[in-house]
C-alpha cells in the first residue's frame, strides 16, 4: 500500500469515528501503520473533522519525528507509536473518549465477557490499565499511557484483545489495519453499552462460560471461522 | 408469493432492522419462509447491509442445502431452520443482538410483561432459554440453539410469544413473514428499553394484571379485535 | 376555526409526535376538538404515520359517532372523548408510548416537580392513574381509562396539570389545542427522561420548594407571566 | 468586532445549542458581550430556533436596558448580566436544560472530575449553587440566580471553571467568546452524560488524581499547552 492510499485509509478510519458518534469536536484519533517504511500517519492535533483533509495528515516515523506534514500530530502519538512499537502485527491504532467504554474507565472496572457479541471481538474481558504515577504523568506521560497498555496486556496477543481501557481516560483499540481499529472502537462502544445494562438489571451477571466464549471467537477468527464469506477479507 | 417477491420482502426485512438501529456493521439476520415450496431466503453471512442486495441473498431447503446464491448463507440459519421446522404457522425469523434485548439476554433475566405496550404484542413474559451444554455447543451450535428455543417455548403458540432471548447471546423473533419477524425485533427492542427503565425506577415493579394482558393482547389479535382497520392484513 | 383547518392541524399535531420520536409504528395518537360544533378530528386506527393524510382523520361527535370519514378512529378514542367531556377547557388530547413516561407509567411513580423545566409546565407532579379492576376492563375499558383520569385529576385545573400517567400503560397529555396537547407530550417525555436519571444519581432527591415550582409555573402561565413575547399566542 | 459580526456569533452559538441536541423548543439561550462598547446580544424569549434570525437578536447594556431590537430578551437575561458584570474576562454565556447536566442540577450534586475528559474542560468538579430563598426567588429571581453563581464560584478563575450547576435548574455556561460559551454546554452535557454512568457502574469512583487533572488541564490550556495547533485560536 502507497503512502497516498494509507493517507486515504486513515483519514476514513477518522471518519469513520465521527459516523458512528464516538467523537464529539476534535476528541479522538486514529493511525495507521505502512508495513513497507514503517512509517505511520496520524490525525494532527485539534483539527475539527469537518474540514480534516488527507493531506492534513502528519506523517512520523517510530520514534515520532515528523517525516510529512506541516501540522502537529495528535497528542496522543507517542501511546500510538508505544503500541505500533510493541506490536509488529497491528496495522492501526484509534482512540475516543466515547460513552459508554469511558464510563468503564472512569470507573476502573474493566468490561467482562457477559455475551456472545463481546466474546466475537474479544478473547476475555476488555481490561483497564493501572494509573500511572506522579513521575510518569510527569515525564512524557503519552509515552507512558502507552508502555502501561503494553504491560497490561502482558503476553496475549494483542489481535485476540484489540482493545484496552486506560484508566480514568478512555478506550485505544487496534487491529491489522487502521479500519479494523476504527471499527474496534465502534464496537467495543457498543459491548460497553449492552454491558453497563447488563449490570445494571443483573449486578450478579457472571461471564460467558468459556466453552461459549471460544465457541464465538473462535467460529469468526483463526483456521476454523466460518462467519463471513470465505474469500472475504476478515476484520 | 413468488421467489422473486419473498427475495424482495426478505431485503426489504433486513433492511428494516438497519433503519430502526437494531444492528450494527454485520450483526443480525432476518429469513422468510416461501409457503408454497417450503424453501427459505436468508441474508449471506457477513455482508454489509449497505451493499446487500435481492440477489445475494441464498435460498436454502429445510435442511440448509443451498438451492440458489454462490455466498455463504448468516452462520445462525440452522437456528432459523430449527424454527421454521418446529412451526409451520410461522414464514419469517429475526435475528439481533439490539441493545436492551442484548442486556436482558446477557443478564440472563426474562422480560416481564409490565405493561400493556408488552401485552399488545407477547401473551406473557419473553422467556430466557437455558445456556448450552458444552457438548451442544460443540456440536452443531446453531442448530441446538435453535431446538433450545423450541424446548423453552413448550406448548406455546409461537405467534402468541413471538421472540425469545438466547442467553447470553440475543433476540431471535419469528412472525408470519419476513417483515413480521423484523417487525417484531422492533418492537422487542423497545419493550426491553422501557422494561429495563421501569425496573430501575421500581425494581419491584409487577407484572400487568392478566386481565388487563388478555385485553391488550386480544385487542389486537384473534376474532375479537378492534385495534387497527378491518380490512388490512394484521401484523 | 374550520373542521379543514382542525383537520390540518390534527395531522400536524399527529406528524410532531413522529418528528420528536414518540412513537414507533402506529403508536400513538392525537386528537382536536372544534370550539364551535363541538366536534372531534382523530387519527384512525392502526394506520401508519407516513401515509397519514388529512383526509384520513375521523370526525366524531361527542359519544364517539363517527360524523365523517371511512376509517375506523383510534381505539383509543373513548379515552380522548372521556376529557373532552369533563373538560370544556382542553381543545387536545395526545396519547403515545414514549420510553421514559411510559416507564413510569410501568413503575406507578409519579413524576415528582424535580426542577425548574418540570415546573415551567406542571403545577405538581405528573400523577398516575389507579389500575381499573377485572370489571371496569371488561366493560367500555377505554371509556373507563378516560373516566380514571379525570377522577385522579379530581378538582385540579387540567390546564395547570396538562397530563397524566395511566398506570401500566403510558402518558394521556392535553392542551387548548391538539398542537399544544402534542407538544406536551414531547414535554412530559423530556421532563421523565431527566427525571429518572435524577433518581438515578440521588434516589433521595426532593422536590422543588412550593416558592420556586410557583415562580416557574406563574413566569410562564397565568396574567403575570413573562416569559416569550407579549403578542405571541402562549403554549 | 462589530456588533454586526457579534449578531452574526451570538446567532450561530445559539444554534450550535440545536444542532448539539441540547435544546428542546425555545428552552435554552446564548449571548454575547462586545468587547469595545460593553453592550450584550441575547436571544430574544420563546422565539423558536428554526425562525430564529440574527436581527431577531436583542442588545441590552449591562443593567439590561434594550439598546436595540424590538422583541423581549429572554427572561434569563439578568442571570447573563450578573455574569458579565462579574467577570470582565468573559464573553459569551449559555443556558440549556440539557439532559445529564439538567440531572446533576436536579439531584444537586456536583459533577466530580472523573476523568480526563473532564480534566481536559474543568479545573475541579463542577459545582452546584445553594438554592435560592423565597424572598430571593420573589424579589428580581433571575438575578439573585446570577448572584449565587457568582457567590459559589467565590475567587475562581471562571474561565478555569467554565460552568456551574444551579439547583434544581440546570447548566450555565461562559467562555470568552459566546461561541466558547456554547461550547462549553455541549462538553459539559458530554462530561454529566459520561459521569453518571461511571457513578452507576462504581457508586465509589474517585476523583482522578490531582497530578492527573493538572497534567490534563494544562496540556490544552495556558502557556505551556500542547494540544492543538500553536496558531490556532484556543477554545
Amino acid at each position: 500500500m502507497s503512502l497516498e492510499k494509507l493517507r486515504a485509509e486513515v483519514l476514513e478510519a477518522n471518519l469513520e469515528l465521527v459516523r458512528r458518534g464516538l467523537v464529539l469536536y476534535t476528541f479522538g484519533n486514529a493511525s495507521g501503520r505502512d508495513a513497507a517504511s514503517g512509517l505511520v500517519v496520524i490525525k494532527p492535533s485539534g483539527v475539527p473533522y469537518e474540514r480534516l483533509r488527507a493531506e492534513d495528515l502528519v506523517v512520523v516515523d517510530l520514534e515520532g519525528r515528523v517525516v510529512e506534514g506541516t501540522l502537529r500530530p495528535s497528542s496522543d502519538l507517542p501511546t500510538h507509536l508505544a503500541l505500533y512499537r510493541a506490536y509488529p502485527q497491528i496495522g492501526g491504532v484509534a482512540h475516543t473518549h466515547s460513552r459508554a467504554a469511558t464510563a468503564f474507565a472512569q470507573a476502573r472496572r474493566e468490561i467482562p465477557c457477559l455475551g456472545t457479541t463481546h466474546a466475537d471481538y474479544f478473547h476475555g474481558p476488555v481490561p483497564v490499565t493501572r494509573l500511572l504515577s506522579p513521575e510518569e504523568v510527569r515525564d512524557d506521560y503519552e509515552a507512558r499511557t502507552g508502555e502501561a497498555i503494553v504491560e497490561r496486556l502482558g503476553e496475549e496477543d494483542p489481535l485476540q484483545r484489540p482493545g484496552i481501557l486506560v484508566a480514568g481516560h478512555g478506550p485505544f483499540t487496534w487491529g491489522r489495519s487502521a479500519m479494523e481499529a476504527a471499527h474496534h472502537a465502534v464496537i467495543l462502544e457498543e459491548l460497553a453499552e449492552i454491558a453497563w445494562r447488563t449490570l445494571a438489571l443483573n449486578p450478579a451477571a457472571g461471564p460467558l462460560p468459556p466453552y461459549l466464549l471460544e465457541k464465538h471467537f473462535f467460529r469468526k477468527h483463526g483456521p476454523g471461522a466460518y462467519y463471513g464469506q470465505p474469500d472475504e477479507e476478515r476484520r
